[in-house]
């Protein structure tokens, strides 16, 4: 273990050591990365090689072979890293795929074994994983809050009462999801639930609602129905919380709409100003629901 | 009314007048008037145009406009009809694409309101509509129960452990989206929930996770997951019962997945020596899974 690598209890300065920041794809690895370093703490980007967008080479980085879990624990090491942020999305490799080295072949029943269930599954493994290596895993809440949606109405246009209980449902839906490691989004159309997102993702759902629409299977006011988005209950904030953008606002826009509904300090937008533009343009409704202690209604 | 319109309480002949069948898309309505014409009860296909299958001119039939009620009111008393059956598939249409006619005009308030909501709000509330209107809708369980599916694996190939642990978890699952008024089957695969139904159908479901496996974004083995597929909890069996057949097993069967459990008793499969001919061949399972009273596990 490397000197740095010390318990940040209360009281002790959090930000000497880097942040280790795994970036699976994606631009939102550096997103946070910018904002970390804006609170003055110093990242060391890890970037998974066949997913990390170039952009991490703007920072400091080591490039890790997917798989190679001992070479990577070293790299991480070399620069003093103890506290871990996993961020964008890796579709599930298969096993096979992987670039073993002699402790990933050590711990790979134990992989197996995380493979068998659902992503939750899968993904709170690897953080029990990283932690008997020394590593204490944080969420993205933790070290940009910044980044989090805010509660509240984001944009120029406002959900209609309507529009709202067809919020309220589908938070309903998502958690009654919650125990089957299921998707993080559905959505709903005056009460009526159009799609439940599962191994699609986010995009999928969104593309099946377009193309529905446009085959006449689903025949719907030109504009009608809410994207609804959560983690999942339970669901660790430290790895996969749910991320939207822009691109969001354009596929929800594609699949006629009329806005998105996300859990206010449960969804990262690594560029609200940029969404909130295009959902203004787009005609969209954007707003963070606050999660509600016992039913969100 | 006319004179045959008489309660049938037991002990009556219940019989002696025709069975209505509003049929629409699909083979399925004029599979399920064969097998009620084999138990010996005279039929009436009250085929609504633009969606029944042209066979049902083999049967005495009316074509009727969709959503001119009360000429079809007219129609079905005219032959005696009192217990009617709905079958096959009939997309949500637009309510200005009815052919209305003075009775839908006058319940159109009432049919509004019913397509507020998801599927089984929309029948049950045609099920009230016609009891008001003297007619008896009842399910093809009553008329033609050799028309469901019965218990216990149906073909050459049996579920493994593991697939029935995913078929547990399916059933749950859809247990649990039984409020919503969502979908009728789901996809699991090791326990990982795949994919969800809900206003894409069964074929749109099995047709994206062939897309997702094609595509590399769903990594599985070559044989993988099964289909679970269930009346929605509460579902009144009287309508919208699900159906499946051989071109079922040709869909999963693209899809990569190892079998299809479905509810016993609970599914319509109007040609199951087709069905099971098409598993086997296939190498896919079939199972008909009982519903136990509390918990199926």
């Amino acid at each position: 273990m490397s000197a740095a690598a010390k318990s940040s209890g209360p009281g002790t300065d959090v930000n000497s050591d880097p942040l280790g920041i795994v970036c699976g794809a994606g631009t939102f690895p550096i997103a946070v990365a910018e904002a970390v370093q804006r609170r003055g703490r110093p990242v060391v980007l890890l970037a998974l090689r066949g997913f990390a967008d170039p952009g991490v080479e703007r920072f400091p980085h080591e490039w890790m072979p997917f798989g190679a879990f001992g070479t990577s624990v070293k790299l991480a090491r070399k620069h003093g890293v103890r506290d871990l942020v996993v961020i964008g999305s890796v579709l599930r490799p298969k096993l096979l795929d992987f670039r073993l080295d002699w402790t990933t072949f050590r711990i790979l029943p134990r992989l197996a074994r995380l493979y068998r269930g659902g992503d939750d599954h899968l993904l709170s493994g690897v953080a029990s994983l990283l932690d008997d290596y020394g590593f204490h895993l944080m969420g993205v809440h933790e070290v940009a809050p910044e980044l989090m949606i805010p509660a509240g109405v984001l944009g120029a246009h406002r959900p209609s009462a309507e529009d709202e209980t067809d919020i309220a449902l589908g938070f309903d839906l998502l958690r009654a999801l919650g125990p089957f490691d299921v998707g993080q989004a559905v959505a709903i159309s005056a009460r009526r639930v159009l799609g439940v997102e599962a191994a699609e993702g986010t995009a999928g759902l969104l593309s099946r609602l377009a193309e529905m629409r446009n085959s006449g299977r689903l025949m719907l006011p030109a504009r009608a129905g809410v994207l609804v988005k959560a983690p999942k209950p339970g669901q660790s904030k430290r790895i996969d919380v749910p991320a939207i953008g822009a691109e969001t606002v354009a596929q929800a826009a594609a699949a006629g709409l009329r806005g998105i509904a996300v859990e206010a300090g449960g969804t990262i937008v690594p560029d609200a100003n940029a969404m909130v533009r295009a959902a203004d343009q787009a005609g969209l409704f954007l707003i963070g629901v606050p999660l509600r202690e016992e039913g969100r209604r």
